[in-house]
């Protein structure tokens, strides 16, 4: 006979799932037992450091990627990370453990009510299977969720009794057989006229999003703009959860302001504004404007319906972004537009004491190496770190796009999981640390090489500055004094250390990324400020 | 002109809710701006902590408390501390900041999308008002859904361009009026025929769960038992939130097993149940068997409307539960049954090296002041303290009630604030620490003098303990190795120190529980193993 934890671990196995991030509890060790020896439990002591984790290894791996939490409770801690991941169209399986079948009506102790209500609206799908012979099934409709466009969780609540149940063959054998092809290509006529508007437009640009890198659509997009002469700008940081254009490239132009007004200004003058892969726009925060300047039209590509339904302005056409860039990079033809005037180099910071967040970025984009990763929370120094280390591989740029904290550290050890051969480097300020600091141990536990680099400034610093532009005065709550993140890195078993010029900022990052032992810890004091550039 | 920011802030003022607890964002700026100088905002730096500080604060004070989030990503983290709230039941007001309206449509970066749907099903209230005058009514009736009974948390999501819009002057006078007296009596006729039942039983048996402490009925209970001679039992303690009856007292017989089978078996015998101020029952794990032993008839005091209709079995009277016990007190006959037998004194705990957990709760209980308050989240050592401590005054003991983790230091902070002229002691496991370590911190900022009892075993005990009853082997992620949260304490500015004999244990607890300068912290590395008296 088949259990249904047999026909699960198989269907784990099918879909190259084998690495599990979780928090376990009670009512998950019947799936837990004897757990199978090709497979790895990567442990999070806490929910959103478990999302966390899962969502850097699934952006990374490019794979759907499961995490197992503790029936109500353990669902609940998660919901920010859950937030998260559908932001950063991270596919997941999400499942938690049920109180048994007998105990549910009656809401025993630990009984997950309303199960399929708990992590919404943020899943694709919710569920709890009906039967245990179900639960297969209903696992594979999640994978399955996850993995369309546009990605991100799907969530299915599994009583615990289930587990030693018999299958029935036939389902489980036809739902473990199943392959979907999500990825579609855009209308071919919408793309042969969208070709001749581009290749007609008088001054058009390209506006790169974050799907361009999840798509795989990097050399594409070079080529269109490279063919075409078109100025490039990233999609604003705030929502840009991945890079995916070279930022190092002659018409790469910078990352947009996230505002209404300033974008309209920004983009202003273009007859022709072609968005790839991203949302039009994350806006944040509110500046009233014209969505687009008078004579400006927009064109959104997007493989995300969400996205195209819900644009305030412009036409949108659903398809795989990397595919629409490939066949677009097709139909037009060569320009002979001038090509934009390639932006200059980064001056070199002014000397502050302690240094400022550009100083450090400055320091961090001379020790990095050219295959390193970045993940980076620290929000403060988000335009430093884009404008001096101008990220130019795929895959090489994790940001959570949905404004939430307690992803970095997390997301660090992911996508250092995911990516064995390549260095992790993850910038935090020391508050953003804070929501999943616990990640540093299943770090050092596991010994993942990142290396973590906190700024210290003793505030929540993107407050103040909002606070000034909103113009609110009094409000309290932003300053952190007493957070010393290398001693509570230390605390955790982790080498860590404190350094206060950029000198030795530079010296110890080449120390550490080259070092390959386990996790270690630089903590930077730096100056008060919002860092753009 | 009075804008919805004022009338807020006089409402707080009127339903006494000065205290605010919170992690703010941008969002919520423009709520915190020039805050009033006659309230207190106590910062935490995670979702979860600023959960559990609000609602031991709630609990302790028996006041609704507020609770100030940032917008979809705050809620998010928040939503386990939400869960744990309603089944503390615990009256907060929860708020979160959301774009401004001009831009929630588009959904635009930080927009809390279904801002409604984020916290449930957990909350008994969900709104986002429709617009910005309907704000102050909207809080206002959150806090009235929040105090009425079963107490627990109300949410109400408020766009930041409305704090500084001008209010509806009699819309908001009338709401500011208003008060909602939520407590009610049993039917007079009801109670009149359960006291003859009483009067006239064989072998009736008592039953006191934690609202005898929320309700106030701690002298009406102890009254009842004594007139009445009846053995008295707690709910069992994976659901009893508070403590309700003197567990020193003579008739007092401990507290029940957790799963079906054995409470059926513990109350064999007896013809009559009353269960005071608890579900019926929060069972945990699994173990069939009959609901109610045969001859057996067990009556439900209760002021939830949903214990009423969930529970298994047995009859149910809805009402305050304070108020029932006394007027049951003055219906029945003074019996003259036999008084129970009154259980033994703890017998001295066996030695073991590293101590064991009832060593350890022994040391606790030498070292424990009359007026001391316990905040407990230490899953393997939860029956030995309730032996030991025997804790007999009300509104002295606080425990999670859902089965979610990342309470204890965060409640312990909360109550301590609510308690200024009691020592607040809160005994939590190294893993159990770490879901909302955090905390530590703002007890340090705010030099809150909490004492905190780690007890260090480097593993989840208590899932080792449901694996062996579960017949679960070969799970990972049961081991903790390298957790020091002396050191972790240290570094968040806390004086921590590790303890490894219960002499020094005694002597250790004396002196951080008398000291009055700030919070801390003792660790004690204890046995493995699950500790049971």
């Amino acid at each position: 006979m088949t259990t249904v934890r047999q026909a699960t671990f198989d269907l784990f196995r099918a879909h190259g799932m084998t690495t599990i991030f979780g928090n376990p509890g009670s009512t998950e060790l019947p799936m837990l037992a004897e757990f199978p020896e090709d497979f790895t439990y990567v442990l999070g002591l806490q929910e959103l450091v478990v999302m966390g984790m899962a969502d850097g290894y699934a952006q990374a791996t490019g794979r759907p990627t499961h995490v197992n939490l503790h029936t109500a409770p353990g669902v609940g801690n998660a919901v920010g990370g859950i937030f998260n991941a559908q932001a950063n169209k991270s596919p997941l399986l999400i499942t938690a453990g049920q109180q048994v079948r007998p105990q549910i009506t009656m809401e025993a102790n630990l009984t997950n009510r309303d199960a399929a209500v708990g992590p919404q609206p943020y899943v694709k799908w919710s569920h709890e299977p009906p039967r245990a012979q179900d639960v297969p099934a209903a696992l594979a409709r999640a994978i399955h969720h996850a993995t369309l466009p546009p990605r991100g969780p799907a969530f299915v609540s599994i009583p615990m009794d289930d587990w030693t149940q018999e299958v029935d063959a036939d389902r489980t054998a036809n739902a473990l057989a199943r392959r979907v092809t999500g990825r579609t290509a855009p209308d071919p006529r919408a793309l042969t006229a969208l070709a001749a508007r581009l290749s007609s437009a008088r001054n058009p640009v390209l506006v790169i999003g974050p799907d361009v890198d999840a798509s795989g659509g990097w050399d594409a997009a070079v080529a269109l703009a490279e063919k075409q002469r078109l100025p490039v700008w990233a999609t604003p940081a705030t929502g840009g959860s991945r890079i995916g254009f070279p930022e190092s490239h002659p018409q790469f132009l910078g990352a947009l302001p996230p505002a209404i007004g300033p974008i309209g200004e920004t983009l202003k003058g273009h007859d022709l504004i072609l968005v790839v892969g991203s949302t039009v726009f994350p806006y944040y925060p509110y500046v009233p404007g014209p969505l687009l300047a008078e004579g400006s039209e927009l064109v959104a590509i997007t493989s995300d319906l969400g996205e195209a339904a819900r644009a305030p302005m412009g036409e949108a056409i659903v398809g795989d972004v990397a595919l629409a860039l490939e066949r677009l990079g097709e139909l037009v033809s060569e320009s002979d537009r001038p090509v934009p005037e390639p932006r200059p180099a980064p001056a070199a910071p002014a000397d502050a004491d302690p240094m400022s967040g550009s100083q450090a970025m400055a320091a961090l984009a001379q020790a990095w190496p050219q295959d390193a990763i970045a993940v980076l929370e620290a929000p403060s120094s988000t335009l430093a770190f884009r404008n001096r280390l101008r990220i130019s591989r795929p895959g090489s740029y994790f940001f959570c796009a949905s404004g939430g904290l307690g992803y970095g550290i997390a997301a660090g050890v992911g996508v250092q999981l995911a990516s064995p051969d390549r260095p992790v480097v993850c910038v935090l300020g020391e508050g953003s640390a804070q929501y999943g600091i616990t990640a540093l141990w299943t770090a050092v536990a596991y010994r993942i090489p990142v290396t973590f680099l906190i700024l210290r400034n003793e505030e929540y610093m993107i407050l103040k500055w909002f606070a000034t532009l909103e113009q609110v005065t009094g409000a309290p709550g932003l300053d952190l004094p007493g957070l010393d993140v290398a001693a509570i890195a230390r605390a955790y078993g982790m080498p860590a250390r404190e350094v206060s010029d950029p000198q030795e900022l530079v010296a110890a990052l080449h120390e550490d990324i080259s070092a390959q032992d386990g996790p270690r810890l630089i903590q930077a004091r730096i100056a008060s400020g919002m860092w753009l550039d």
